[in-house]
């Protein structure tokens, strides 16, 4: 049955076929006429000159940290306690790294080839053009998963066997590898995130401000000399940042709920006891092919159908079938009664909590959709401010953002505590496992919106008939509802995953609690709320900063280049393209860096429960920043858009270039960096700090403190014996000696062990006691000392030395036998 | 030396008594022609009708409030466990609320009165209208503090008093019914905060948008028929408001540290035992009189001096005066080493704690003035981005509201550290004591601000001399600026206040850990992150939506009142003031019922710990947003200003009327309810909800938790081996009794107390058995039958039953004799 893990990569291997074949089919479509494909052509450089100027900078991360992990890899012992890892850690985390490239590059190429070949099927029918431009999103879906699953399956393959030889610690190992596998992807989506979230926005904003603002000229007007750099910044932005994000969400979920997986008892599964491990990499393996399934239903009867029930019929069929399929793989191969750290849950409670994670995630994506679509109440109400000016729909808009937080966040909790109730602290870590397992299909859907508007641009560019921006202005505003549904997705996911993360990282750091009473913890609580205040701060300033520079060039070219108006001059499209590539490379630098360096300062500096109270401050305020600014922007974006059909305000019509017209695109322009660079970088923010949380874990362990193994049996309310002898509270100490590794171990790997970890004589004699004649430990054995050495040995107040029911009944009378015999 | 007692309301006495000196200076001086009398009139009965209207809707919430709190009184018992409480505690929370209502009245009686006399001084100097306008502040702060010190002191004896005959309880159940007074107190702050704040900027916003932008006419001017009410929001919002808040914040604080103050063993004082207690209500008592005498620091020589400088000298005078004098008064009354939950500290570190709180308040300060300071750097780079547009400008405006959280909160990080680690939980409490000592002078600075506000108002409806107008507007200029530093202050207050009065919290509930790494626990820290978006939302809707009636309304009078643009006809002024006190009553409901019932809710159904973490999610956020919304709205106020005297952009200087100037009154309009209405609600909103745990916390107590008392005890590293004992994880389970408590009690009344509690007899038994031969508790036996009967009775590892050190030598050698040695 162990080859069920085969399975695992060859349904990852399975997505990039398909996609490879999808790929081909939208290459062959029809490119257009000369003009279409010269702009199309000079779209593509630009994407590809960024891609290639963030990977150089990335690069010397990438090495740098490779060789920092290489280092701690060869770190084995810390305070006298051992480490599981590995130098090949490093190797996971570039090959995290560039499959999360990889990941954006394909998306992006894709995108840059479907969005002229969707223009040319525009020309035809809506039918056809949704036809090519989703194909071109589904490409990217199944290369985000399909990479992530075969990385994430293979790699584990390889560990098992490289680590074979460590007998009980090969798959602790293994999976503590494999964390680097995510942190390099985790890592190069923040950068990607950040880096094509700047360039787009500075691109669009500055392209506004002086096209549609100040020259009168409309969106993607081929004279705007930013136009080119606009509809680059789709690419980059909307589709490689977001290809490189979720392929960080995914896996970074995969692992943590393997990370919980592995500290379940499941002796009586057919796999070995790795069924919870390889639970999530199954389900999330079958739901690349579901959301294949799903993509058959995305289709229209002709350009009146609706586009966003086609789209929402394709997503809904993905996860009905991922959700009843996760019953079977589930009732199959988990043992039906489980149990971790103290909590014993069924299998069926496991699938109830995969069941509840998607639902929050429905909810998540119903109540963003209500918070930004047209027609909605919040939107309306903008609408209805933009009325009274500027500023009264700047506080409309950033009043819907703040009330969108409620549902969200009540979901979220409840989520949180009705998957803990089903399944412990692995309830919660499979439910977001669960909502992220068709993320190629949510990805698909995402992925097609820039496309749509990118075919929109070069329409517009290339003064097609007004018929084809018909069509692919219909495409694109559906694509901004599934945008922000898409991201509500993302950060309901992140939250969930950040705190299965975390659960893993108490267990790692050997601390049981993280307790917001103490002074330093709740300092450190303070400090994590406020990292993505300033996170999204500088994001936002370097989109201002960054269209300003490019508001100055547009302006100067207008000024120095006599006939650009006048269509006689063509504007010097890459020098706006070189302004944006620099900018976002520039000011990714410092939020990346803060998110990367504040773990390490704090953990390192005040231990692991500060660093505990900073990843919950972090994770709290990050989800509320994260919501407010998306669905705020989100909104912002649609009230804008409203006017394009006309509103009624106090029983008044109003369209474009009306007053109240003018403030909804000041609110809008607020709203991009909102929506686009900061907002959507907050779910990455959490969960890529929780990963360096994790990784250094071991290297900041409380002293005295436990391993994970034993962390995670310390804290359940039902402790094992000879677990329960090691805790540091309990009447004895047995200091640097673990009797529950000994407890896996033969005596003579026991003595050995208690050697290498420096135990004293008198502790190491006491682990050899442990064993029977036969040379194996003796768990009966163990039990009875414990019985015998713990203050637990009597009931409360009873405490009077006996070792024996008898000699209890002698010194303390029936009552104390009793509780012998309910207590052991 | 009990007499000390006495001294603290004596002091707010005095306060009272300077007050009513310098009110009367106020009501003596020249009140101007009959116009500005009229106008003043109109603006002194739109304020009165204001407060009547508030009153009349919060005498009904504080009836309410009052039976709930008089029956949870009654209540003598919750599972098992004695509560210490009455229905006096009604009573204190009516006192509180009507003095906090009181508070607020005399602040805006004295400050509509002193308008239109500073208006008259201006005529002839700067020192003059400064003099009038400050004794204003003066008297409003003197009126805050003196009725806080004369209310708290006051009921504190009363209750001691009255509660004289509960022995040991005395002082616990007065101080828990002290809890009631702070209660009151910070309700009718909220709702006089939020009210006072959606009036006054649902006016001047209102006032603004159809005065400044649509009909081109100055502010306050008199053809503007929602100038008054504007002018009165100045007084219901900026003054009453401000002077209900910080009464509130005062009054919490000061109560927060006596309830951790009664924790501490102070045994060896000369107070008997009180000296912690009685610190903080003589040092801002005291911090009174030093206010007093920083006031006469407050002169200029001419015109041409600096008024900020002059406010400054006031303020740091005060504060170094409050800092000498705190040592010699720590130095005085407390013994030299104390001890609280374990954590052990001497009277010196006492005083180091209060020198941090009042370098974290200075730093605070400095940071806020810097961020919203004209010509610094974060102001300037908001006009610089107000050339790009409205929507660059409100970019620049966030991104400089989030940017500074940063040192802010680094500082309070830090000062919660610094604070604990030299005196523990009592050191964060009188460290925020420490900074609120000098509140009257503060709240002097504070309310100046609006005084010389509505006195420029007056000047120009009146059509005075520009000189005039210029005077007036120097004095505002410099009120801006201290009215951030004030929020900054505040904010700090709160912060450590709530975590004063979340240690508090946590003794009585009965927890002894907030463990957010617990499912249940981080949703609770969810919802409480959530908690200050929501209400954020409310607030700044609320102003939007107002803000529209009084646009309308605005607009109706211009359309259909012939001849008020040529000063022919009066705009109906009142009309204007109805809409804005309608619309404020109307929306402080929700915002304020939220703050109030989340806590019963969460407490009644969730428990404590997850209360627990829901009072630290809403602290940490509603920290972060009442720094960012107050400095952005700050930052774009003062950028705003900026244009009057001309700006230079890019080597092109700017006045008003200008395109970005244009943009930055934007920027100043959207700023407007962040920095009066929701920003400064923040802190009133983290107090209120601690303060309504605080007040349940008995109520919600763990089953089988422990009383606050013992709480504290067994929170500390080293426990006292008596109060050891009841301890629920311990050996053994004393149930009912609680050893604690006999100790401080006669055998005989021990007897009384086991059987009022419902021991069983064994219990009551071993209680007795403590009693020596003359009646007296007999610690010693105590302790001997702690050693005999705990699990600590050996040290670890060596738990063989032993009795006395000589049986434990025999059993387990020297290591654990000494261990015994050590350890007893």
């Amino acid at each position: 049955m162990m080859n069920v893990i085969y399975l695992v990569p060859a349904l990852g291997l399975i997505g990039l076929i398909v996609m490879a074949i999808k790929s081909a089919w939208v290459s062959k479509q029809d490119a257009g006429d000369k003009n279409m494909q010269e702009l199309a052509g000079y779209i593509a450089d630009g994407a590809m000159a960024f891609l290639k100027a963030e990977w150089k900078v990335l690069s010397i991360f990438v090495a740098f940290a490779a060789a920092l992990l290489a280092y701690s890899g060869t770190i084995h012992e810390v305070n006298g306690k051992p480490i599981h890892s590995s130098w090949i850690i490093s190797i996971a985390f570039i090959i995290g790294a560039v499959f999360s490239a990889t990941a954006g590059y394909i998306g992006m190429r894709v995108a840059t080839k479907a969005n002229v070949r969707t223009t040319q099927a525009a020309r035809t029918s809506l039918k056809q053009a949704l036809k090519v431009s989703f194909t071109g999103g589904t490409v990217m879906g199944l290369g985000v998963a399909g990479l992530a699953i075969l990385g994430l399956g293979g790699l584990f393959i390889v560990f098992l066997n490289i680590f074979a030889d460590l007998g009980v610690d090969t798959v602790k190992t293994s999976i503590e590898v494999l964390t680097g596998f995510s942190l390099g992807a985790e890592s190069i989506a923040l950068f990607a995130r950040v880096g094509g979230g700047i360039y787009t926005k500075a691109a669009d904003v500055g392209a506004d401000l002086v096209g549609k603002v100040e020259a009168g000229i409309p969106e993607d007007d081929v004279r705007n000399p930013a136009t080119i750099a606009d509809n680059v910044g789709d690419n980059v932005g909307d589709v490689a940042g977001m290809g490189a994000d979720l392929f960080g969400s995914y896996v970074a979920t995969i692992l943590a709920t393997m990370v919980l997986g592995q500290e379940i008892d499941a002796s009586g599964d057919q796999f070995g006891g790795m069924s919870p491990i390889l639970l999530p990499m199954l389900i999330c393996g079958l739901g690349i092919v579901f959301s294949i399934i799903g993509t058959w239903f995305v289709t229209i009867k002709d350009d009146k159908s609706s586009v966003q029930n086609a789209l929402n019929l394709g997503n809904w069929a993905s996860m009905a079938i991922t959700v009843v399929a996760s019953y079977f793989i589930v009732m199959w191969m988990l043992p039906e009664s489980l149990s971790m750290r103290g909590y014993n849950f069924t299998s069926l409670n496991v699938f109830y909590a995969i069941l509840v994670g998607t639902i929050v995630g429905a909810i998540m994506s119903i109540v963003t959709e209500y918070y930004t679509a047209m027609g909605k109440a919040p939107v309306l109400s903008i609408i209805q401010q933009s009325s009274t000016g500027h500023a009264t729909n700047i506080i409309g808009g950033l009043s819907v953002g703040m009330k969108s937080t409620v549902i969200p966040i009540l979901t979220l909790a409840a989520g949180i505590m009705a998957s803990y109730y089903f399944a412990g602290l692995y309830g919660v870590a499979i439910a977001a496992a669960g909502m992220m397992a068709t993320t190629a299909m949510q990805l698909a859907i995402d992925a097609f919106g820039p496309i749509a508007d990118n075919a929109g641009g070069i329409a517009e560019m290339s003064q097609l008939p007004p018929e084809v921006r018909e069509r692919t202005d219909n495409l694109d505003a559906v694509g901004n509802t599934t945008a922000a549904t898409g991201k509500g997705f993302a950060i309901a996911s992140a939250a969930l995953t950040s705190l299965a993360l975390f659960a893993a990282f108490v267990g790692i750091a050997g601390i049981d609690a993280i307790n917001i009473y103490k002074a330093n913890v709740l300092a450190g609580l303070f400090v994590g709320g406020m990292i993505p205040f300033i996170f999204s701060a500088l994001c936002i300033q370097a989109v201002g900063k960054a269209a300003m520079d490019m508001v100055q060039e547009v302006r100067r070219q207008f000024r120095e280049i006599p006939g650009i108006m006048e269509y006689k001059a063509k504007p010097e499209y890459e020098k706006c393209v070189a302004i944006s590539t620099k900018a976002s490379i520039r000011e990714m630098m410092l939020p990346g860096a803060i998110a990367l360096i504040t773990p390490l300062i704090v953990g390192f500096a005040f231990g692991p429960e500060v660093l505990g109270g900073l990843l919950a401050g972090v994770t709290v305020s990050g989800v509320l920043m994260g919501i407010f600014q998306s669905n705020a922007g989100g909104a912002w974006d649609n009230a804008k858009k409203s006017f394009e059909k006309g509103v009624m305000i106090n029983g008044e019509m109003f369209y474009k270039k009306s007053e109240p017209h003018k403030a909804s695109v000041t609110g809008d322009t607020v709203g991009d960096p909102f929506k686009d660079t900061s907002g959507p970088s907050m779910n990455i923010l959490i969960k890529l700090m929780s990963i360096v949380s994790l990784v250094i874990a071991p290297y900041i362990a409380v002293e005295g403190g436990m391993t994970s193994e034993q962390g995670m049996k310390m804290n359940g309310a039902q402790m094992e014996c000879c677990g329960d002898m090691m805790s540091t509270n309990s009447g004895m100490d047995m200091g640097k000696c673990d009797m529950s590794l000994c407890k896996t171990m033969s005596k003579e790997e026991c003595a050995a062990y208690c050697d290498s970890v420096g135990c004293s004589a008198e502790e190491k004699e006491m682990c050899q006691s442990m064993y029977g004649a036969d040379g194996k430990f003796d768990e009966a054995k163990c039990k009875e000392m414990c019985k015998t050495k713990m203050g637990s040995s009597c009931m409360e107040g009873c405490d009077k030395g006996c070792k024996t029911a008898e000699e209890c009944a002698k010194s303390c009378g029936d009552a104390c036998v009793k509780s012998h015999a309910t207590k052991m």
